[in-house]
């Protein structure tokens, strides 16, 4: 038999010039003459050393061969006996739904798919966006002697120059101290993130706003925290229920976004600012101030920020230029107290070692050269007007008894349709009309509101606003008169 | 007393045109007569209603300032009562060494600080960055009709067009099979974060190379795992060694490096690769094969990734653009079964929602336009160039009984001085000299090796290369000599 194998396998010709490897040339023969049966199981390959001077071969790439073929279990080496077929077998590949199933659960719910009119994402519309200064922006930094080390690694805490520039910046507004200092994150997103790594260990009580942004819900489940969600109301979290909570589970860290909360857009006045400092400072709690939003007023006076409150200067402030400029480019930063923001840095290097730089740079120079500025002022311009419409549009359309919030800023406004309405239920009917929106299951940390939803307004024209919400009142009226000529809500439909 | 306070209180003038509010004035006023005196212990201020009629301002505003100045604990309100000066206190801050105690002894050891030829940072030469095709880069990017959608929201597992791009590449080089997705990640480094996110649970084994970079030992130890460093030799990882450790401590995840492994230079030969992967499919682990350095190989044949010798697909592949392009633009990539790619997209967006899409698309764009490949191929010229010059270097300069590692490719060359030399402690003196590197303890995970050090030659000239080996030369040989002398090593300078 071994003399057939080695005549079979010396007839081949194998191609030396050819892109695939010789070894790989003869374990590809070896194995269809195993798969086709041409080898049999059982029978004995020839001993490496003869087989590579049959065919001319390096022994060691005939042996790399083999030990594939030992690989893939088409044969089997026995010391002092050489390699035997064991013939085809199944190839064992990892249970990949095993080995990830333990974080079932966990997931963050998908987004709720396209439709024409899409209130489902919190950003900025795209067609606001200057190109042309942004072209110039970027031609203006790679033109800049600094272009190479700008496309070099960078510093984990952020490029130096930006970081100067938002520390100036967040000084000179009173919301940076001289014990702060400001690490660049991969967006707001990686500040809390940051926090969370260097912060919150398994068991740790983190008290969050509910209903709140899904990645910040998603993020500190993750952490292993216990999660408790306060309620938000017109003025931004309850401080009473707050209160309580604190009471009950000393919390390691209260995350908060006092200005145009997402998804409620609630804005929480002074007194509740400085209630809400005191009681971190008395639980001796990291209080974080989610400050994404808080460049988008629209209306209303400025509440100053809990950091500017903060005489202690250990409020941590978290900001990004995501919403006021470019979300696609990932540069957000955090204003916190050196011990910690040192921390924040040697978490981010190991992480994601550090942000993009050219991103660093080109928002630093669209900054620097007030075209930031006059962006900013265009978009507060176009979001006011956007507002406008969404809140006359809820009032003239959405069915008697829905509630809604009043913003005075940011992107989100949060809907409370009447009972029994189930704004998850009625989203599948409202797509199929055109319409998109994402229901309070998404944001629900402690208590879930059927009838919630938000409308993240700032991406649309105030055209298409009107138009959505129009279609959704109709949507959400006509729930109503099934359920008031039925008893009943209509049929839900099929999950998919 | 309490006329007197209205009294001075109401000669104060506050000023409405100021760009401090009203209730901050006020509140610095009364905070100032506190501290200095004028307001003793136990006086009463006057009710909020009755000021804000004296001093003709908002009700809130004045309660503002007392809220405030209750918070800074310098008043303390009585319901029924009024409020009542308690006199400064000292204010209560964070004891922030405590609050972040608890990771002592895992932070990541800092980098030994620049000298003029310095040695210890992997990375490429910026004098090699094409800037030129760069900037036309950037500019076409920006001309073509996606740049808005560049600049807006992206999708967490990355922008479709180069995840498309990377697809292909993968499955026309066999390394990517019908059931493997792309996913985009902030480099490696964050790759290899989400797969310690979404697989590694406190308590599981992970294996690693021994030694290894920093900055992958780090992370896996921040995650809780059990990590088990595998002594690297010239093939790579020792192949018996592992099979040893995994029969000992089933491992849930495998992670090397089998080109140019960062710190040793190694590669791994074929044969080793398959009974990795062998033993990784016993074994039931995942294996992650870090493949950064993989596009830069100097001499030799190219030995086939890990990936493309697993039939079954299993084999998590990472690689990135940093090291063959621009380290400051933090794109990378993760090839993986579509279970395990979904859930990284899906710990991507909790993390940091997204990596940057200007740099996604500019790399992209740098590679269809076949910049990327012309720059290639300089910088693995430029490299051979290096790679020759830091081994004759090491083979003439070292003292007698050095050994180094002769890699193929990669920026990284290991070296062990002879016993008694320890290269941390004789740092000091390198640096002093105008060198740097980063000495054995940086990469040591389960076992250090005094003598051991690490050159990152790929950003240095030539030119500085052979000085800057010829000063440790120096370095290395003195203290050698001092040694045969005395007997004894020289003392260790202070450790600062």
């Amino acid at each position: 038999m071994v003399l057939i194998v080695i005549g079979m396998l010396s007839h081949i010709q194998l191609d030396p010039q050819s892109e695939t490897p010789l070894y790989r040339q003869l374990f590809d023969l070896i194995r269809d003459q195993i798969e086709s049966g041409t080898l049999a199981r059982g029978e004995r390959l020839p001993p490496t050393r003869e087989l590579a001077v049959q065919l001319g071969l390096n022994r060691t790439t005939v042996s790399a061969a083999y030990e594939r073929l030992e690989t893939d279990r088409l044969i089997q080496g026995h010391v002092g006996r050489g390699s035997f077929v064991r013939g085809p077998e199944p190839r064992i590949a990892l249970a990949w739904e095993q080995v990830l199933a333990e974080d079932e659960g966990l997931r963050l719910a998908g987004a709720a798919p396209e439709a024409a009119i899409s209130f489902a994402t919190s950003r900025p519309s795209e067609r606001l966006f200057p190109l042309d200064d942004f072209r110039l922006t970027c031609a203006e930094v790679l033109a800049s002697s600094r272009a190479a080390q700008i496309l070099q690694l960078g510093s984990p805490a952020g490029y130096a120059p930006l970081r100067e520039h938002l520390a100036e910046g967040a000084r000179s507004e009173g919301a940076a101290r001289a014990g702060d200092d400001v690490v660049v994150t991969s967006g707001c997103q990686q500040g809390l993130d940051l926090l969370q790594r260097v912060l919150v260990r398994p068991g740790d009580t983190v008290i969050v706003e509910d209903p709140v942004y899904p990645g910040l819900r998603t993020l500190f489940q993750h952490s292993g925290a216990h999660l408790a969600g306060i309620p938000v109301g017109p003025s931004g979290i309850d401080i009473d229920a707050l209160e309580r909570a604190m009471a009950a589970h000393p919390p390691r860290l209260v995350v908060v976004t006092p200005n145009f909360q997402n998804p409620t857009g609630a804005t929480m006045p002074l007194d509740s600012r400085l209630a809400l400092l005191r009681l971190a400072r008395q639980a001796r709690a990291v209080l974080a101030e989610n400050d994404i939003y808080g460049g988008l007023r629209y209306a209303g006076e400025r509440v100053p920020t809990i950091k500017e409150l903060d005489d202690t200067g250990d409020t941590v402030l978290l900001r990004s230029f995501s919403k006021i400029a470019f979300p696609g480019l990932r540069v957000g930063w955090v204003v916190a107290p050196h011990p910690l923001a040192a921390r924040l840095a040697e978490a981010k290097q190991w992480t994601d070692l550090h942000t993009d730089q050219l991103s660093q740079a080109i928002l630093l120079r669209f900054a620097e050269s007030g075209r930031l500025a006059a962006h900013h002022a265009r978009i507060v311009a176009a979001g006011a007007e956007r507002l406008h419409a969404v809140l006359e549009a809820c009032e003239r359309r959405l069915p008697a008894g829905s509630r809604f919030s009043r913003p005075q800023g940011g992107m989100n406004l949060w809907v409370r349709l009447p009972e029994p309405l189930d704004a998850g239920e009625l989203l599948g009917r409202a797509q199929r009309e055109g319409v998109s929106y994402l229901p309070g299951r998404f944001f629900a940390v402690s208590r879930h509101e059927p009838g919630g939803l938000r409308l993240s307004f700032a991406g649309l024209e105030p055209a298409e606003i009107r138009k959505g919400v129009a279609v959704l009142g109709e949507v959400f009226a006509d729930e109503m008169d099934r359920v008031r000529r039925t008893g009943r809500p209509g049929p839900a439909p099929a999950m998919v």
